[in-house]
């Protein structure tokens, strides 16, 4: 998927929305763990519950490799399942970055082996950690800005005086040599708004993915206010507040209740900025 | 294995050496082709020829998830084999690190499900995206403060007049508050031994895991001069360098062979520094 036609399926659907698949096996309902791989079955439920209503999945990688091959299995399943919705972009969160021979190896095995779109990267080895993943068409590195968490503080927000800018707009000041806004995306926070106008300001055509919307916090209207660009430009995760909105039979369609919820604050924010 | 036994364990070998299982499918050689998993097989033979000199092996995930769910498994395999060998640290080489509830879950995986004794750990993220990696016992987060390649000059050495030190200084210093030499470990790049100095004031107790000897030209003797301290503290990998340098029927004798010089250079060295 490229970045046209990401920007028209936001339009189409009046939704920018990704739906995060943290699916943990001891979190999923109850009424799937018979099932021969529960996991997938509950993605696959999920999916076909809201890929109206959304324009991306981001799958957490942590949530399968901890189930070991077994986990890698319905990693596979699922990804591949969502191959039937060409229109929506399919994210591994898996925060790789590694020297170049070895990001060259992660590039392989998330965008040719498993096929997804779309990998998010850490920064903190540089250039050549980065642009392996920049080699492929139509396929995006997601690089880590401003995360959601507590331990954001902690580093990237440096003040380095040379340049008068923080450590993580150093990130992207470089790594707009690196590529451009058609095979890369930054990460940032939605509990860090106020910080997407410096981002803007160096990054006013990329898409951003705005991880933090719900269980985290996240304010939805802030993230529009300061982040939409002319695309949009954004893409908005929301993962626990929808697949584990309920834990019954009925699961899969309160998660829709719960992202068609979100569907139409964004529906309501593109009308009034886009 | 905890601290002492590893300080133990590189007496009694007289040798500091990780051999790095970087082993991609496409290297290996022609011979083993055939074999049913001929990555584990690889990784067998390089392991019964070698597991004498050393004392840790670190596996390269990047290698494994390239092949799906074989590859998956082969690692699986890998790190059930290696358990014949307890006196040996069992490394993933993963650089994970993400919010808090995920790298609980990472944690979960390696530690866990994998049974490996330490990870690699991008510091990116912050406290909450290392923290839940020390919550075991017996088990090492190895965090990157300088890593062996081109792009560690990106941001690891910007240089922060509030506290006159450089970002992977500042890695160090903060970390040290969440753990302690019992259950972290740095990553420092033998290509940037001078700094082995500065890693050494702020933590002159740990074990430091330096990559970046033999194919990335890093030097033993100042890594040695330089990083050890009374316990050693040095644990030093070498890949490529020894995995494949033959490629022929007899490469588990001529890896023997390349890890035999590493670990006589470090026995020497080993006599004049502890």
């Amino acid at each position: 998927m490229n970045y046209i036609d990401l920007a028209i399926e936001i339009i189409k659907k009046e939704s920018f929305l990704c739906i995060g698949l943290d699916s943990a096996k001891d979190k999923i309902p109850s009424c799937l763990q018979n099932n021969e791989d529960p996991v997938f079955e509950f993605n696959k439920q999920i999916i076909d519950s809201t890929h109206d209503l959304v324009v991306a999945y981001k799958i957490n990688l942590a949530f399968y490799e901890s189930q070991g091959t077994e986990g890698w299995s319905s990693l596979d399943k699922t990804v591949r399942y969502l191959k039937n919705f060409p229109e929506v972009l399919i994210i591994a969160d898996a925060k790789r970055g590694d020297i170049g021979n070895t990001s060259a190896e992660y590039a392989k095995a998330f965008y040719e082996k498993l096929n997804f779109d779309a990998i998010t990267i850490a920064p903190y080895m540089g250039i050549d950690s980065v642009t392996p993943f920049l080699a492929f068409e139509n396929k995006w590195a997601i690089l880590l800005a401003i995360t959601s968490n507590e331990g954001a503080n902690d580093f990237q927000f440096n003040y380095l005086p040379d340049n008068q800018e923080y450590l993580y707009e150093q990130v992207i000041r470089k790594s707009l040599k690196w590529g451009n806004e058609k095979n890369m995306m930054y990460v940032v926070g939605a509990t860090q708004a106020e910080h997407l106008v410096r981002v803007r300001k160096l990054a006013p055509k990329h898409f951003l993915l705005i991880p933090g919307v719900g269980a985290q916090g996240g304010n939805l209207v802030d993230v529009a206010k300061y982040g939409m660009n002319k695309s949009c430009g954004l893409i908005v995760n929301s993962s626990r507040a929808i697949i584990y909105a309920s834990n019954q039979e009925n699961f899969a369609i309160v998660a829709r209740e719960k992202a068609v919820e979100l569907q139409q604050e964004m529906k309501t924010l593109l009308k009034q900025y886009l």
